[in-house]
């Protein structure tokens, strides 16, 4: 059941820390948006999911962060020149204006593939063994754009984030790398939380395709009040990318449509072992926008519920990899130091789980702390009682050492010995951690 | 043993995929750097490690991700704007010039501590209670600077990320909290394998402070090559952030010289609960380089050693938490099927306890790979053998189901039963990981 307005999330995330407008004490700037503790930690949350998918369990696929300020040819051979404005810099006191030698840009898919290039080039020196096709490179970057109508909050912006692979293959085996591609991102949201049900594959027509895609996938997702919006494009960019930017593109063959150019140093292109041949890679290209991510996984944690009490709930169903905080430890009562020393000692040792963030939470009564948290999404919630302390009402010790766990979807309440609970949450959050 | 000169560091960043000179195939563009396979593994685990440190195992931080571009008013307010260059687009097929309402620039303090009030004031709305004096925000995020000479590697360069905390306290207690920060940030700078004898703290003297800030500790660490430079900067910037950013500033008896702010729309104080008197918190701000972290890091780690055999190896000593790589798994044969079978399954297995990046690695021989492994900082490589398979050459059965683990520094190698192997580096790795 996900959120039926974009007014129910962008009020959501105001209230509870995870995005708010940008320069909001100067009446906001438009398009641009801060991410508040909750959000900066759902974010980075996605991106990790995303880079151990692309990085960490692929063993053909490496991570990358190249620079943004990037060499004026790099623009120029990618067609870029032309259609870019020049940047220009006046110096108030000397009068003067200078014209920069780079352009300050969005992260372009050409950064990667340069880079990638120049990786295989020294491993053809250093171990011509270790690196054959398809390999990619996955990064994640900001990206800036001059949009007219920025709106719709943090759907399409000045400022975002984009996660990138480019994913070289031997042409002619692209067409099936392309749909393996779109069936491998498509499971990967679903592992967010994004069912298969809620999204489109938009095959882009030839007609409207850049002259260099040979196809495009637009993978869209029924965004509350903008219904069916891009997500993520996954372009078959054929040989344009690394043809452009090639030396002695005569001898390779090039296909697509490229500028001649005499100012590359590095032939981008792979050598039949056999025939000899130099063989320009295909690119496919997988890229997904991470603030619409966090806005659609948003989206579909969103849950209004009547509780059999008949009070109201608001829930974020978060797949545990993505919510902000993991676990919050609560003092059953905040003045008494020693439920209150209990319970930070315990969020110190849950902490050093390497599960993400914990959170020692003294705000509020039990009650208003389990709302909180089912805002935010926190899967687990762990209380410290007099109990724990072995000071039970009737005086037994039976629930000494022992906490109450809440599970956020159930609010189901379970009763663990504290022993035993650094195993018990690991393997609730574990598994949800590591796919 | 630190490295003893800059190229040593540049050399291996380069030939095992560290870190590479930006846009390298036309020439390179000076002052940007791309951060290759390891690197970027490298940097972002130590931005891993500042933010454990900093946001979650500290009750009084929150971290915040803000963004880049910001509103003209808010470098009116910080003074920066009579400095700064006016930013003019010139379009080529309209021949016009625009003037941009707003400013793309360095990711500043000011940002920080404009949201975090932000925050404070939802909180005053929506509970009171559960923000005090002292806390702290942190961020990580790219800047940009339009360095004159860029130079000597990644420690002078035009994009760079930084750390930053911006910690509110009342005026009175601002000194001892300063002390406090120079303490800790030194503690974690040792626990990143950065020892306190190969740092400098740096007194600014008053007369080279700004006339905002009350005192200035450089962390300087001894670079190869260049000697004592800064690491990292933590100034007690008194109320002059908050001060020049609120409304109301009369009433609030700001102490630091600052503008007058008609523009503002918050205000930027807390209020005594008993006197209810306005103060403007100071701000305490440790501010860190991450690239020169990286730098020094490596520094630190690399290690030249001539072995027993007269052989000599390079070894980076990183700390675990900051290996690019945890755990690279070895099949000994690479065209025996069932060996890389084995080995695939052990990689899988072990990416799923969450430690960080796992290979699999059949690159040339075993030798190779470990010398390969020592370079870049694994601090385990796992063999998978025949006696793993069941198919010791002496028909015995009982290293079945067993792998050879190798220790990086001590090149030490243990037999470790495949069922005990996660347990085995689990433990290994993740008490520093969560340090």
């Amino acid at each position: 059941m996900p959120a039926e307005t974009m007014e129910d999330l962008v009020s959501l995330c105001k209230r509870r820390g995870f995005i708010f407008q940008g320069s909001d004490i100067y009446g906001g700037l438009q398009g641009t948006y801060d991410y508040g503790p909750l959000g900066v930690e759902l974010k980075n949350n996605l991106k990790a999911a995303w880079w151990r998918a692309n990085v960490y369990e692929r063993d053909d696929m490496e991570g990358l962060d190249a620079s943004i300020l990037t060499h004026r040819s790099v623009l120029r051979y990618s067609g870029h020149e032309a259609t870019f404005a020049d940047p220009l810099v006046d110096n108030r006191e000397s009068k003067k204006r200078y014209r920069l030698d780079h352009l300050l840009k969005a992260q372009t898919p050409e950064v990667l593939r340069l880079l990638v290039l120049e990786l295989q080039r020294d491993e053809l020196i250093y171990d011509a063994t270790s690196r054959r096709l398809p390999f990619g490179i996955a990064q994640i970057g900001k990206a800036f754009r001059n949009e007219i109508t920025p709106r719709n909050f943090i759907f399409r912006v000045r400022e975002l984030e984009q996660m990138e692979i480019e994913f070289f293959v031997l042409p002619g085996t692209d067409e099936a790398w392309h749909a393996q591609w779109l069936e491998t991102r498509l499971a990967w949201w679903q592992e967010q939380g994004v069912p298969r049900e809620r999204m489109q594959v938009y095959d882009v027509p030839q007609a409207d395709l850049a002259h260099y895609s040979k196809r495009t996938y637009d993978l869209l997702y029924d965004f509350p009040t903008l219904g069916f919006e891009e997500l993520e494009g996954i372009a078959n960019r054929t040989d344009f990318d690394l043809g452009s930017h090639s030396k002695g593109q005569d001898a390779l063959g090039v296909g697509a449509q490229v500028m001649d150019n005499p100012d590359s140093t590095a032939r981008l292109a792979v050598q039949d072992p056999e025939s000899k041949r130099w063989v320009v890679p295909y690119v496919i290209e997988p890229s997904a926008g991470v603030d619409r991510g966090v806005l659609a996984v948003l989206s579909e944690a969103y849950t209004e519920e009547t509780l059999e009490t008949g009070e109201e709930r608001v829930v974020l169903k978060l797949r545990p990899q993505l919510a902000p905080i993991k676990v919050a430890v609560i003092p059953l009562a905040k003045n008494k130091t020693e439920i209150t020393d209990y319970a930070r000692a315990l969020k110190r040792e849950l902490q050093r789980l390497g599960l993400g963030r914990i959170l020692y939470e003294d705000t509020g009564n039990i009650g208003k702390a389990y709302r909180r948290h089912d805002e935010v999404g926190t899967p687990y919630c762990v209380t410290v009682d007099y109990d724990t302390l072995g000071q039970s009402r009737d005086g037994s010790l039976d629930l000494k050492d022992t906490v109450t766990v809440r599970e956020r979807d159930s609010m189901a309440q379970e009763r663990v010995a504290v022993a035993e609970l650094s195993a018990y949450l690991s393997e609730k959050l574990r598994g949800g951690l590591e796919r």
